[in-house]
Formats: C-alpha cells, sequence, structure tokens
C-alpha cells in the first residue's frame, strides 16, 4: 500500500503553459465511489491503472495501484462506468523541486483546471508558483470521483469562480 | 473480459464430502457493490485476487480478475472491507466432466453450503449428483456480495430452508 499526500490548487493564470514538460490526455471511470472508498479505472496514453483508494485523512489517503491491460480498461469504462467517466488532459510542469501535474478537464467538466503536487509529508515545503491560486485541498466537489456525477457545467457561478468556502 | 457463467445449488445431503478433491480457506470482502458491478478482494490460500463483475444477464457476468500480493489484499480487506467480509471454505468435487466447487460458510454465514458449477454455455448439459439439491441461481440473497450485508444468521427459517421462491 502506498500513502498519497497530495495538496490541490486552482491556477489564476496561464502563465505555467509555457513551462509544460509533457501533456499526456487521460480517460478515467469510477467502478465504485461508496464512502472513502473509490475504485479507478484510468487509460493514460498507452498505459492503464486499476487504482484503489481509501477515505482522506489530514491530506493523505492509502492507494493501492495495479497496471492493466489497456483493452481491458477500455472495456471497463465502457461496460461499468457509464456515467461515471472524465476525460482531461495532465500536463506537468516542474517548479523546484516538484512536479506539478495541472489537469485540464474536458467535455462536462470544460473550463475546470486543477494543480496537483505530491508531497512526502503533510506538511513539506514547496516553492508556489506565480500561477498558483486558491487551494482547494479537501473540498470534495474537486474531486474527480464527484466530477463525474457533478461536472463543472453543473456548478453555480461562484462556484465555478472558486468563490465558495471550504465549509460548503 | 472473460464470461462467468455458473448455476448454483443448495446440497440435499453430506455425501459430496467423500469425494473432496480439495479445500481451501477464503477470506473475501466486498469493496463495492453498486447496481451491477462489484469489486472484489479475496485471499485463497497463498493467493490473492482482485476481481471486477458486472451485471448478471441470463447466467452470465463479465469479469476481470487481476493477481494481487497476499499481503496488499489482507490490507484493503482491513481498511476498505470492514463490514464487507465473509469466509468459507471452497471445497472441490469433480462429477463427470465438471468440477463443482462447493463453498461452505462460516462465521455469521455459518449453515450455508452452496454448489456451484461452470459452464462454457448456459444451456450446457451436466451430470447432476445426487447430493445437489435446489437450484439457486439468480437469487440473490445467496449473491455473495449479500451475504455480506445479510449474512445466513438473519433469514427467516423459511429462507434458511431454502423455501421461498426465486421470486422474491
Amino acid at each position: 500500500m502506498g500513502i498519497e499526500i497530495e495538496r490541490k490548487f486552482l491556477v489564476c493564470d496561464a502563465s505555467w503553459r509555457t513551462h509544460i514538460k509533457q501533456s499526456q490526455p487521460m480517460a478515467q471511470g469510477y467502478l465504485a465511489a461508496s464512502p472513502g472508498t473509490t475504485v479507478r479505472v484510468r487509460v493514460a496514453g498507452a498505459e492503464a491503472f486499476l487504482t484503489l483508494k481509501g477515505p482522506v485523512k489530514e491530506l493523505a489517503r492509502a492507494e493501492f495501484e495495479y497496471a492493466i491491460p489497456v483493452e481491458e480498461a477500455r472495456e471497463m469504462l465502457a461496460l461499468f462506468c457509464e456515467g461515471h467517466r472524465l476525460e482531461k488532459v495532465r500536463h506537468e510542469v516542474e517548479v523546484g523541486e516538484h512536479l506539478w501535474e495541472i489537469d485540464e478537464f474536458t467535455g462536462e467538466n470544460q473550463g475546470l483546471i486543477v494543480a496537483e503536487v505530491e508531497l512526502a509529508s503533510a506538511d513539506e515545503a514547496f516553492v508556489r508558483p506565480r500561477w498558483l491560486g486558491a487551494e482547494v485541498s479537501g473540498m470534495p466537489r474537486y474531486y474527480n470521483s464527484q466530477l463525474v456525477v457533478r461536472p463543472f457545467a453543473c456548478w453555480s457561478e461562484a462556484e465555478q469562480r472558486g468563490e465558495v468556502s471550504c465549509r460548503e
């Protein structure tokens, strides 16, 4: 089991685009998002993964991930994830010691861009690039597993502007 | 993807016990049992598997199965499947051309014994051994994913005797 510690932010401008190291389209869906546990299937370029995640506790989350054949992942997305799929392009940007993953969503989540950094511990320091906006770590509506059931297109204008508090 | 075609029966006596080829204890739990899709983790002796199954359609069911490390399966059972676990001993008995799996449940499902045979097609013929009782294929209360939420100990006496119709 791995432990995933991530912090998630909005972006406040597009200056990160000039620093993209690589970009990859991703399609993913959820076979389950019962309280605290998600089962995700993801196709990322020529690879595919089945990923199980536990509940988020203080930014950290138990995670089990297994590589699976891409063809089987596509079958699962079609068979098991209807109405629970999303697509995005993941851009990688290096800032100081850290690799940021900037997810630019498409389809019903078009317009949403979220930047994530993985940390070794919850209090690890990191350089804040100038394009970094408000932190949205732990806000359920930004969970990918929530974006499949309540996409960005359904959010209120205040939510779309990122103005609603963490205590929603 | 595999397609699993199974028929499931009660047993009407214990004569199968003298024909056991091998027996193996199993512990399994469900990370998800949303309508039509189950995600199961199973420890079977020295092996472990993560298995995804689609909805049952005319005895057949889409199935994807991946071998995973036993240690990780045990962690998943503890972390993700609390209240959604069961234990049983699976006995294998050969009858004619077919291998029967006879599941003898323990714990809260003690007293329930179910025999399953996997077929190549829904109408494939098979020898009916004399210990074979009523067919319970497609009856939800006998699904393992249901036995974790409504175990045999909670069934009515009529249900425990297998007397309730398929149209429950």
